[in-house]
């Protein structure tokens, strides 16, 4: 079954994903911080068997994980998938992981709330992965009931999240404005606004494929669609900046070179680290978006970036690996995956 | 009409050309270093005159440049040939070449010497390149009168080539043991033995691409034979220590991996300096003679090198470029040198 990330979608050039996360909690029962093992194996059983009911209709079929039996680089492997997030794979006892196949609609149980839901889909389409957690938190709260103030509204461990607890978000890949410079400014005005601009791989000051992650900041006094319309505004003048930038790159040769020189190295190589790949993926994948490099598709760059995770990897082949042996494995998925790529004339 | 280089040859998977020269001076005309105008003419008319009488023969037909009067970028693309050496280039007037038309035999007149007799061939092949050489030299002996004497043998402005005045070389390629950090006590232990072993591209303590020039520095007490065998036989040693170092590295991954990665560069760039292009042109023939790379032979590869050096280059294009002009242009020829190289599976 193909994932989420397997379509191609509008504007996917720049934005390489759109999430939606929902904080929940379940009345009457404590936050995760203070739960006991019983108020935990209470909470995960009551959202199965809740999701039960759902499991074949719309969502289509559901695959429940419960986190403390599996071993750890599955763990890690769903953080890296950002089906859970990475206190949970530390920390795993009582927690629960819920997935839809396509890896589109999922909820996390005991992380860092009873309850997140989280919608994704490809490229930009904000009101679409909306939709579909509003849809799964409609049906869910029918079934459970979840914690709500009139005045605070949803009621969430983390302070921030209260409100809506939605955490709007888009995957942007900006390397234009990171080889301008401009990304460090962008981040500082987009503060101001209530949103966050922050590297996806690799520290702040030195992010590795120039992923970033845009999202709301501010969960109360805004409605849902007003962070997601505030969001897709930035975004879009985000997306602009970006493409009128790498247009202006393109043209040039020493641009183009660097292109077609990593292209040349993913094509080849027999070891490579995540970090490297990341570094020459983002050049390829801007290539591919200025019409340099054609015979691969965007979304066969983003599949690729997502399949050869560290941890994905090694679980994907089944068991562990030496740092050797999984660097000769990326390398052989990426010469496989990009053998058809060449310079589009 | 092919060069010599552009011919397959044994034990050229380290060997990549054999060159004899022999320098000979008219008696009864002062050397080079103090010949007048009229000197100068007279041996370039007096020389020319008499390879006209050969012109034709088993030598093919002989191309005749009076250096004086070519510009200065072909001038400098003849010594990349090595055809005349790099003085002649700055101070040219008087002088003369005159090449067959594979630039496998060829003479410099008012260089070092009145004249240098220069025989090449791809490979080891001493013998045969002397035989060439010295037929030219039986030739021009008997229609020009070489100076000569009884104890110190052929008179030669540099009196390190009194004597057999033949210098016998060959251009080794060693990456192996230049990366186990060899070649410099190799060298010193050559020098004790009467041969010098000299980087041909960059600097001794920076070589660049692992070309070398394996050469006799006697010229005096030792016949011409006894001095190609002294070579040989230590060139020889020099191979076979090569030979089994490439065969160690060549199974390590991450040599694959370097060699593979060279490829895929030089396949891709839009830009190249020379410098750039040797080193990983360096890898890349290593990996042709270990066989790991295939699609392109190794003669394929020298042809490459002697192409696209700066003043080769752009003499052959026909004018005069910016550098970036040259590097675009090195790029596009070795791409399309080696758009069939791949992996040999």
């Amino acid at each position: 079954m193909k994932k989420w990330y397997e379509a191609a979608a509008q504007d996917a050039d720049v934005s390489s994903g759109t999430f939606i996360s929902l904080a929940r909690n379940l009345e009457g029962v404590p936050f995760p911080s203070r739960m006991s093992m019983s108020d935990r194996r209470f909470v995960w059983d009551k959202v199965r068997e809740t999701l039960l009911k759902a499991d074949g209709t719309e969502y289509g079929r559901f695959t429940k994980i419960s986190l403390e039996t599996v071993p750890s680089v599955h763990a890690v492997s769903l953080a890296e998938a950002g089906l859970i997030n990475a206190e949970t794979v530390t920390d795993r006892v009582g927690c629960g992981l819920i997935t839809a196949q396509d890896e589109s609609l999922s909820a996390a149980v005991n992380g860092d709330d009873h309850l997140t839901i989280l919608s994704k889909a490809a490229g930009l389409q904000l009101q679409e992965a909306y939709s579909k957690a509003d849809g799964l938190d409609t049906f869910l709260d029918r079934n459970l009931s979840f914690a709500f103030d009139r005045q605070l509204g949803y009621l969430t461990q983390n302070p921030f999240h209260l409100g809506t607890g939605m955490i709007a978000s888009l995957r942007l890949h900006l390397p234009a404005l990171l080889e301008s410079g401009s990304v460090g400014r962008i981040a500082q005005n987009l503060a101001k606004l209530g949103l966050t601009l922050r590297s996806v791989y690799g520290s702040e000051s030195n992010p590795r494929g120039a992923f970033f992650r845009l999202s709301n900041q501010v969960t109360m006094g805004l409605s849902e669609q007003e962070a997601l319309t505030n969001l897709s505004s930035m975004a879009n003048q985000i997306i602009s900046r970006e493409r009128k930038m790498r247009e202006d790159l393109i043209h040039q040769v020493s641009v183009q070179d660097t292109v077609l020189r990593n292209l040349g190295v993913l094509q080849n190589a027999r070891l490579l680290s995540f970090d490297e790949f990341l570094e020459r993926a983002s050049a390829v994948r801007f290539g591919i978006t200025s019409g340099l490099v054609g015979g691969i598709s965007v979304c066969d760059m983003d599949t690729l970036i997502y399949r050869v995770q560290p941890a994905t990897l090694t679980f994907e082949s089944g068991g562990a690996m030496t740092e050797e042996e999984r660097q000769k494995h990326r390398a052989c998925k990426v010469r496989d995956a990009l053998k058809q790529g060449m310079e589009d004339s």
